[in-house]
């Protein structure tokens, strides 16, 4: 409802049927010609491949069904993510500590883009391997990024590090990455609202979609 | 050590014979004439009245310390806090949902200022009075507020109603208000982080100087 | 047992063979023409289907399988449910945040109905969009509802704003709805006993049938 | 600001300061021969001494200033309780499970006078001998409460056998009293939200206000 | 290895193939005439299925494999379960709070069974149920049992009924039935340790097999 | 009021007024040349000290105040505690890991030798010093102990190492001693639930007045 | 990257597609006659399977597919583990608790072996059996291991003793064995932390492969 | 006991009378010209003082009471703690992330100077000012350290930067700096077994003693 923000269906929970009519009835009155599109977050790749088979309706009627299956979303849209990209709004820095928080930053990078900020990512670059992190930041910060999300499960590090060498705002995603004393997430999350850098902003665990919303609030907003 | 960032010391648990020594290395190498300040945070009355006295050398360099006993911070200075202020940074509005969240407001918004931007507020305004909020937040909105730090303990479902609102970047606070499964704020914390409104920007239990300095970062980026 | 309460058996860990004995045996020395009725609540739509052949027996005497998939609740019964609607004690309103609380909400529904209750609900009403919230409340003001019932996941918040609008007993029910920090439901039910706004009646996580059992004994008493 | 609703100050954590102008300006606009009062919860007996001579205006105006040591309430008014009791309302019952649940016991008692019910109350009558508790709610079912509350820290089990016997609503408070795994009151509150005995009412642990506030609720709308 | 005490073998977790060869293991050594026997605690009824066909060379030689569904427990043996009884232990009770603590209180049963005392029973008798529980327990007085095991899942709040009752050890076991704050149990854990009536023993969570190897260990010692 | 066993009051949180008034009242229809005592459990040593002083009655009557500091426990009475001893209950051990655990040993003795039974003990002796605790077990099974107390903080460990070696019943009584993730005695308490060592009876975290009591159930049973 | 110690592949959690790109690019560039290996941990049986018939291009350059089932690790390799040992690490010695703790144990053992060091072993040796276990420590003893891994679950008390009785460090890896207050590890995990013998190594639940590479950390820096 | 490593009494909570007996039996029979030390860890300045005066007797036979401020700990000696210091151990170098930890770190220090072997050390290096801290990591590894103890409280980050850069092992030291989500310490220690750097040595929250142990009984084995 709010203008330039992604509109997007929280599909995990949800009855499958419940998909079909959401979809359905978002789309009915588009008009021709008119742009328009819709993500389905949490989206599992077998539930993806229904749907493509059911909302045929849709795709006879010019919409594409573009699933990105790291960020499990999926896009219903009449025209490509690219172009709704406005040049206005700077770019987006998007981190991860390894690779198997890059689903969640998969995430926040659709959600931006379909917000119209641009993105550049950086992944697996954790603070074990100081000396490879180092440069990646630097790049990020002379590419000029408005704002940086950080993604880490594990110990959570990743934005301590990053919040102190730049000076834009800095997003930390805790992830459900680890075991043990990881309790899915919360150790994570813990370390990075209690981060010795001050003035992070946090939010909850494997929240991509709202890292990617605040970040779009924060670069729409100056 | 960032320009334009206000500098602070977090007291509690510094030995005081510490502080003394912080303070006057701190302005020691101070030019004439030369604008400088520096925040003590979360100092009690009773310490600060000691420094009062033991500061005199400060004192007849033209330093003044000027005691918020409601955000519990000191700054030391040689020039009043207004002089900071930057109008091209806007203004950020700060929100309490009760009267025993303002110490935590009072933190922010004292770091705020001295980080150059101003700022407005309206205290005690929780959701269970939604008809005395729904104003206060409209007329944040009226005030063009470029950010909104919302506080809250008990449930902490100030910032999610707020959010629901306003199209700027908000800033949750958990405070650790409360008693029984308050958990000393772990409640409203885990609230702020699960709230239903997306994209809201959480900080630590009780950390209105975490928030201000987020804040800061985000206007001095637009 | 208690006279006017609905009879429930939990089906959730029962062992099949076992609800068909408690069926077979509940209404086994039921009258010729004397009206009467079972729940049983948590059960899956797969349970369900094996009860509606395996209880043919049952059938054949004049009883209904009535299931409600979103409930999760059979009722076997020989007379429809608004047959046992009892004017005098007047009507409950039934609140969720979202709509995946729903299926908390149906099950109090139902035992409300079962109990002799009118119910009037209103589902996926959260404080985000607190402009859709409010004349619901209001609406359920007019109706002259004698007890509210709130079912909310996430952060729990929808109950504050209701008690803080409405004089009768407001119930808050819990759910499990949401990730991370969401705990599984326990940020919302501490949330609903830390509310800023006094009185409110707090059953556990999910509990959409103690909700009810509580909502009737209120309005019995009356 | 609710008709009939005891008006209160929750004065734990609040300046002395603030206490007295709260109660200077509550008192400031009432009109000769009008009947007012005023409550302050969880106020210490030396800060209530204060208050004593502090108050002493409102004293000379007519005003007394009851406090209750055990309750920890001070009760500011210009007329006795007995004089607000409104037979209407019928009776409300309230029962702990030992001599250490008195004070929230009591808490809620003095709440629900102030609201204009009267009280019938029985204490020290714990699940762990029954025989000496089996009568006490027989006798309170005599007396014919519309609603029972019931106090208990350690395992919390006093509510679950109230319930099974009586068909009023039953309110469950937690204490914090016990030790070790008692967790300040956790186990008494989880242990009543998980009754076996359905459809209890379940506040905030220690919150005798909150009790007698949902007692008033109840009574009051019937 | 120690004399009369059940040799038992907790499947749950191990490796079929080892299931295998720790049976065969344990006879292979037994004498003509030698009466042995070996328990296997959680076993699955496939599992147990399983066995059944695959230790055909025991069969053989005359052991039984005698699998109790409710306690998940399979006892090889060449004799029966009552020749193990050896009256001079008395008598062990055994309460459960629901049906659902069923299985529980028969692994304990077995356990004891084993270990040569008798057992007697009362099932579904929780504290809701007061005037159901109360002749149960007198009973069990009259019978002269030596010790009592109360089985509860919920608010765990049967023990400290029985305790208040009775002058014989009472042996506590906490069940994960509940949802919600029942924490798998945790909730009726603590409750237990935390009852008004001292002097209860408590074991782990679902430990029916301790609480049974307890109960021996205080008959065989009086 | 069970016969035999010890009266006491639980003193901590209890008001000193209503100390006196118990004791007082306690006494008052004591007979002459009836023997009569009562514990008081938990009471500093300075509140012993005020009622040395203001129990003179008590002592003009022929009462001693026996005050063991290590237990924190008052003895009012009129006999010794040595004459209580019956040599029937056979005897119970006590054994401590540290000497920070010696108070909750103490704790138990006293209420053991007032319910009558005699009391061995060897405190100091934990798990990482092995060489010195296993000579100590030796010789309570020599000495044909009927019981067995553990206590232990830290990580808990002791019950478990003595329950490998003895057949008599072990109650296992966890302390709060440890710092970090003792969690204050439930890092100690859950390990002793969860030991390896089956049939361990386990207490509240210390609980020696608990752990006392059930120790006298068993002796007195056997 | 750190030479000397093993290259390992934590595959739980990675795409299977993923594990065979990770494989092929390894070992693309090893020359002729260059000995290399790989470790995949936390690879179930059945993955293991599909890569043996998947990576048949690797088999056929000469690398052999080593699966360890109790360790779930998978060892690619064109050389035998037993050519790496380097005698002047000397041996480390691992026991564990129980049988259930083996997988752990065995996963640290072949992350030592694949290191360069001997392993000696001693499973199923829990404190609960004193007398099996120090034998076993005497000999390690002698065997002169520079280094002790110690594995349980449960209570966790093993290192406790081991650490009691040896000079050299004792490194303690907490298993998720056990149930109810077990908290899948966590018990075991805080006693290890909490020892009454000082100095003992920690590492996270289940971390055979962090045991591991500490304990080549520790040989071969000596 | 064991030779070599370090006597220290722990002082909190000891009884200060406990403390004097424990000071003169140890020194009691040290013969002319031993030398002999002991240290009492976690001693309060005004208990060291109390100590000073009370301790006369061994001070006039030769004993030096030296107390450490910072570390809280006293050394009673009779030569130097330079004079211990053992060439063949090497150097172990300590970290701490803030200045709050340094408490901890010379805890440390002095345990492991009592122990024989050199500390070197650098304070205040967190992570959030990573260009500060890489140097000193530099710094250690050309200075030889055979082991390095790092501590650190808030998100704990700083072993896993540590341990990425060297090869020698790593102790890592929870501290209980920080407040809100950091529970006392349980956030840092949890990130620091949840590291992604693999190999780290964990101990207790604020256990600088059982670091220095742990790190002399590894260097003491090389
Ligand atoms: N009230 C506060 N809450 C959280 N962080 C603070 C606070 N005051 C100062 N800080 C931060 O703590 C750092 C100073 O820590 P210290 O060196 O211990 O004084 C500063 O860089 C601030 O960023
Ligand atoms: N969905 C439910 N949630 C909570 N309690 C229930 C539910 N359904 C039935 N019950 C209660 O559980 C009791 C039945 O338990 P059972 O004997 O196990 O069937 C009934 O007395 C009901 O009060
Ligand atoms: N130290 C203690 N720890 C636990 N329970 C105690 C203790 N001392 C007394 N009690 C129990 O608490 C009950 C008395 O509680 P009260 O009526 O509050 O004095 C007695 O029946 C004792 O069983
Ligand atoms: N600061 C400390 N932190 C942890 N353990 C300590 C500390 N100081 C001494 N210890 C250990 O505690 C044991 C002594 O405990 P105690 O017998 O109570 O003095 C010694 O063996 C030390 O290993
Ligand atoms: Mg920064
Ligand atoms: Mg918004
Ligand atoms: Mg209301
Ligand atoms: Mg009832
Ligand atoms: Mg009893
Ligand atoms: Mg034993
Ligand atoms: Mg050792
Ligand atoms: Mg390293």
């Amino acid at each position: 409802d709010r203008t330039g923000f992604p509109e997007a269906v929280y599909s995990s929970g949800k009855d499958y049927e419940d998909l079909i009519i959401i979809a359905n009835n978002y789309f009915k009155s588009v008009k021709p010609n008119e742009k328009s599109s819709l993500l389905f977050t949490r989206l599992s790749k077998s539930r993806f491949e229904s749907l493509n088979d059911d909302l045929s309706d849709l795709k006879e009627k010019g919409f594409n069904l573009d699933y990105n299956p790291k960020a499990k979303i999926l896009r219903i849209n009449n025209y490509p993510l690219k172009d709704k990209i406005n040049p206005d709004y700077g770019k987006i820095g998007i981190l991860t500590a390894g690779t198997s928080d890059i689903p969640v930053a998969e995430e926040a990078k659709i959600v931006i883009q379909e917000g119209g900020c641009e993105v550049i990512s950086s992944y697996d670059v954790g603070v074990a391997g100081i000396h490879r992190l180092l440069p990646q930041i630097s790049k990020m910060v002379k590419d000029k990024v408005n704002c940086i999300i950080a993604c880490a499960g594990m110990e959570g590090a990743l934005p301590s590090v990053v919040a102190g060498l730049v000076d834009v705002p800095v997003i930390a995603v805790p992830t459900s990455i680890g075991y043990g004393v990881s309790d899915n997430g919360k150790t994570a999350l813990f370390a990075m609202l209690q981060s010795c850098a001050p003035g992070i902003a946090v939010v909850n665990i494997d929240n991509g979609f709202g890292a990617g919303v605040l970040a779009l609030t924060i670069v729409k907003n100056h």
